[in-house]
């Protein structure tokens, strides 16, 4: 929209005086003339052939829907891909529709396949189970899988924001629909890529043949397009290819992880499948951790502490090890994911959107062009400024414009690297914060006392929460990228390119000339900080006391002119740091970037705080592995030997061996007392054993399973 | 510096095309050129007259310097001008050394008037009080002498840094020599105006007669020169004068105050004076408000309180209202009093520095320029741009630039009240910060427990603090400025103009292109949020649980991509407040813009907090009462039936009568009692008084007086 009137405006009849500047302002347009004279060279040949893909994206989604979400409908894609496009062109507005029953249908399918089983193994749960195969985001196995789906989701929506045909399936929309298209495949992929996820969570040899088959069509269709057609001319000639990378790559990791799930199911390692499904192995080892805890060693030395180890430690609490007896929950390791892929999406965009282009204006560069810019003060020239005779300021041009893009790419480097490095930072916080929460040590975390209670708004930054932090990071980079190439481009125009040419020392001179006074400065803040030192304070041995009032009250009036110059600059530095500061943490959700009276109205920390409640009191690993015990006990193969009191104890994670009947009595007390130690070292917990034990079903052997 | 080598690229020949465009770009310069074709209305005549006041600068400072450092040089000034500046010409360097000199003298002479009156009274204390005049920074009366002394000092600074002639003594410096004279005017004005100062607190008739003198004195001489030259042509016309306004506005009251101050020792009011003068009133209701507390009203009910009365409070906690039993230290009245008349100033600089070279620019506008204009698409056109048929673009063009002058005065008129409001709030701050420390709760002000005690940093600190909330202030007012410009220029540019004209309704059209999305966005967060009320929580009357949670985990996977988006937001949203936050709140000291984890790498709240150790340890009001009863029971006029041991105590400054001394027992349990109730309150006096009944010389009647 913008576009249109803009171009027009460079069509106005130039007629007040520009009549001899046509050929001049042609020049300008030569990125898109590019004259002969331009050297072709074979980075940019100008045209990108068409290429249409053996497989077309519209063909692909219109096969992988059905077959994704029905394999009963697969038959459909045996058709040659020409009739195919034609028969269903006309079935457009019907085959969105057709996929969403297609979705519930395979959901149905699923849960039934899912209600089989059990009803096969017990019949201790009267529930259907209609959304059984959708537990995905529980705390349990197959992690890497899930995060690979929503990383392979997030890159779809990149592809999708900039994409002219959102819709694979509606070739060539007009300008009017393509947002409504936009909006709708909003939707649509999440749910196409939906049978791939929930064929983990179904747990059964089928759906782990049916997930393997499906992640194998996807990666192959997907390299078999890639290949075929490297080159798109959208933005950059291989953007649309890299920015399909990190799906091909969740793609590939999928196709390995199903066929060792389905290897897994047969080679019978069904039990310790089981136990990596339940979870059980992790609470074990968190319970495990809580409990042995020792007293940290050296924390009396903690004082004496040299200034090397505690920037050692301080470096140390920015690079995540994982820790033992502690797992990052999935919802974290899904949002860390996704804003990767989203800081590899936005700095591809950022480079291809730049870089290119400043290549070809580097390339085309002409002796005109650099007239104009010797004329505009842009460019130092020595002799007046001759059109032929420009062979010198066209090198120092072309240099300029080649530091430019030096400057973009490094300060892009550097922008991804800090981003990475807090994402990193952030999984080191996130741990602390759970680790303190899981004990109760609420205002370790937050400013001011929270009650860790689910609440509407506490479910829906729970469910925004990811999404929050990919959109953050996606941000944060941009913030970044300016600010730094800004920063590094006056580095590089004031300090580096005076000092290598000799030329544009302005800055230089200034600082000389100004030399008087930072001298000023300085001294008047070295010489107040040594009269504090050995005029007005007393060196008492004890406490310091304050003396030589009147010589102070002196000092301060004499040099109250120039503190306020020194205000100035600490203003300069505060604004410069608490920029920086805000602009290098944006991506983290952790941390608030408001004070901390209002810290709550950074929408950031607003949705983590909140997050952090559902974490901490839906999915406390202790909590987990009581209700996992429980569970345990309502099955038939488990030996009834242990007491049904014993087990609500949840003693029986403590105990190595299998211990003699005849010291029931001393396991008993032991047991009370582990149990004691649990609840004070976990204070949050307290809360739920009371309405358990409350609770009349809680009580019998009755135990109903807690909903998972 | 700069300017010579931009000035030298307008002269570079234009021969490739632009040999046609001479009298265009003549006309840019037409604010220097000033054709006659441009109206000449009164507003803006070319020439300000070259302008001599009676009294020239260097021969006020002259005269000043020796009169105010020394009477007896008083002679020198009743010569006639033209003799006196030929004749001291010559003698310029000496006269710095003997403004120094002077003043040191000065100093020596109130010393010593100070010396002969505690002489005169009592010979209890052998110190010489060389520095007796220089204790102006207690916490004592004449604050708002004080406060218009620091007035006048900033504004002096102000008026110097852009000064050509910075020291008036040295006329017309050279460029390489004014850096040097400007450094040393940052040490002279002190200096010259330190016995305005000095006077008040030397507290003696003499002292008093000599600053009414020399406020006087001070007063009449800028009034008349403001009078005999209203106009400069540095910057603007009357920049100058209004620059100068703060001063003499200080000087006015200055000059009222001393008179009041020697009437007041003549007409008997000595024992209010010095009741004032030693504070003890102050501090005497300061106990009195601390030990009368009561259990505030509505304690209780502030559970209850209604969103109204909340809003209520919230506002009234911007608006300062002096208290009963609280004042505000000096140092922060002098902070609050510099860092206004800072806002004024640059608010000043701010306003004529641009909005009379716009109106120059609107009243030079020429048919021509709208071509050109019009042709960059900047304005827009119907008819295609011909000079001679362009009155209605002219119009607008015009109507644009007046848009523009709206635009700028407004958004500095937002600035300086926000900056004047955020002062005011900086003050209940300070009022609540230092209400907490004084009763111990250091927690209530700082993240982490403090020790309140004077060190070197803290002492720099307190020296600066004035001086850095001044400097804060300036930057806050600039940084504001620029970006609420920049907004309300796009508000005028993309809202109102739009809607006035019908035209560049680009905004428009593309809000409506994208109705569809943020329907999308704002329908998707709807429903997340019913949802989560509604279906995954359970409305157990106690706590809320989560329900449904498989339903919870698809609802998440599928409105993932949307939630990227509307993090989008949320992140742009982040971006937004806490860039605004931060720059409303610049000028605020007590609030650090940085994360609670790091808020003292805020040099502003480094600044502050350590100031706060300093006010706290050394002038607790509870401290100083002690301090000054020890002083009185020194005092022989003082009736010595007050036990001594009672006065330590403190006592009688809870005795409204006189007791009767048959119940003096119960007094003393009393007294206790009072005692051990003053220390709970204020638990950082326990330390002062423990080192003080340690203190050999404290415990008998040869009490020291403690340094004021």
């Amino acid at each position: 929209m913008a576009a249109n009137s803009s171009g027009g405006m460079h069509d106005a009849p130039l007629d007040n005086g520009f009549a001899g500047t046509d050929d001049l302002v042609s020049d300008w347009y030569i990125y898109e003339t590019m004259e002969p004279a331009v050297p072709q060279d074979d980075m940019f040949p100008s045209v990108i052939p068409d290429c249409d893909p053996t497989i077309s994206p519209k063909l692909y989604h219109i096969c992988m829907a059905p077959i994704s979400h029905g394999p009963s409908e697969a038959f459909r894609a045996h058709n040659s891909s020409e009739q195919v496009e034609k028969h269903l062109s006309l079935l457009q507005p019907w085959l969105d529709l057709g996929c969403w029953v297609a979705m519930l249908a395979v959901l149905v399918g699923l849960s039934l396949l899912v209600k089989r089983r059990r009803l096969h193994r017990s019949c201790w749960n009267g529930v259907p189970g209609l959304l059984s195969p959708a537990n995905f985001l529980e705390e349990e196995g197959n992690r890497g899988l899930v995060a690979a789906v929503f990383g392979i989701l997030f890159s779809s929506l990149c592809v999708l924001v900039l994409d002219r045909d959102p819709l694979p399936l509606v070739a060539h929309s007009s300008q009017s629909t393509r947002e409504y298209w936009k909006i709708l495949a909003l939707l649509y992929y999440p749910a196409f890529y939906y049978p791939l996820i929930a064929c983990a969570t179904v747990r059964h040899r089928v759906s782990y043949l049916v997930g393997c088959l499906l992640s194998w069509c996807h990666c192959v269709v997907h390299i078999w397009q890639k290949v075929d057609c490297p080159q798109s001319p959208k933005i950059y000639r291989y953007y649309s290819m890299l920015s399909y990378v990190p799906i091909i790559l969740c793609l590939v990791l999928l196709s390995l992880w199903y066929p060792a799930l389905l290897i897994r199911s047969f080679t019978g390692q069904e039990e310790i499948l089981d136990k990596e499904v339940t979870g059980r192995g992790y609470y074990k080892k968190y319970l495990k951790a809580v409990l042995s805890k020792r007293p940290r060693k050296g924390s009396s030395t903690k004082i004496e502490e040299s200034l090397l180890s505690r920037v050692q430690t301080y470096l140390r609490s920015y690079i995540y090890a994982p820790e033992e007896g502690f797992r990052i929950p999935l919802k974290l390791v899904l949002s860390i994911t996704t804003a990767v892929i989203a800081v590899y999406q936005v700095a591809l965009l950022l480079l291809v959107a730049v870089v290119p282009t400043i290549q070809i204006v580097r390339a085309g560069m002409t002796k005109d062009i650099v007239v104009l810019l010797v004329q505009f003060g842009l460019v130092p020239s020595e002799s007046p400024a001759v059109p032929g005779d420009m062979e010198k300021e066209l090198n120092t041009v072309k240099y300029y414009l080649w530091s430019l893009e030096v400057c973009y790419i490094c300060s892009l480097v550097l922008c991804c690297l800090l981003t990475c490095a807090m994402l990193l930072r952030t999984l080191v916080m996130h741990r602390n914060n759970l680790k303190a929460l899981y004990q109760g040590a609420v205002l370790d975390v937050f400013y001011k006392a929270h009650i860790l209670r689910p609440s509407r708004q506490a479910v829906v930054c729970w469910m925004s929460f990811a999404s929050f932090q990919t959109a953050f990071a996606c941000l944060g980079l941009l913030i970044q990228q300016v600010i730094f190439f800004i920063c590094s481009v006056g580095f590089t125009f004031f300090f580096v390119i005076p000092l290598q040419s000799g030329t544009n020392t302005h800055f230089f001179k200034i600082i000389q000339n100004m030399w008087p006074f930072w001298l000023t400065l300085v001294v008047a803040v070295i010489v107040q900080n040594l009269a504090a030192r050995y005029q007005f304070l007393e060196q008492h041995p004890l406490r310091k006391e304050l003396t030589n009032r009147r010589a102070l009250y002196i000092v301060t009036y004499l040099l109250f002119p120039i503190n306020v110059l020194v205000g100035v600059l600490a203003g300069v530095w505060r604004m410069v740091i608490s920029g920086l500061y805000n602009a290098v943490h944006f991506c983290q959700l952790d941390i608030s970037l408001l004070n901390r009276g209002v810290e709550t109205f950074d929408p950031g920390y607003h949705t983590y705080c909140h997050y952090l409640k559902i974490e901490v009191s839906q999915s406390h690993p202790v909590m987990k592995a009581f209700c996992l015990l429980l569970l345990q006990l309502a099955r038939p193969e488990r030996p009834l030997g242990v007491q049904a009191s014993n087990v609500e104890e949840g003693i029986q994670l403590m105990q190595p061996k299998k211990a003699l009947p005849s010291r029931a009595r001393f396991k008993q007390s032991r047991a009370r007392w582990w149990l004691a130690y649990t609840l004070l070292n976990n204070p949050s917990l307290r809360a739920c054993r009371k309405t358990a034990l409350s609770d009349p079903t809680a009580n019998g052997t009755q135990l109903s399973p807690p909903k998972p």
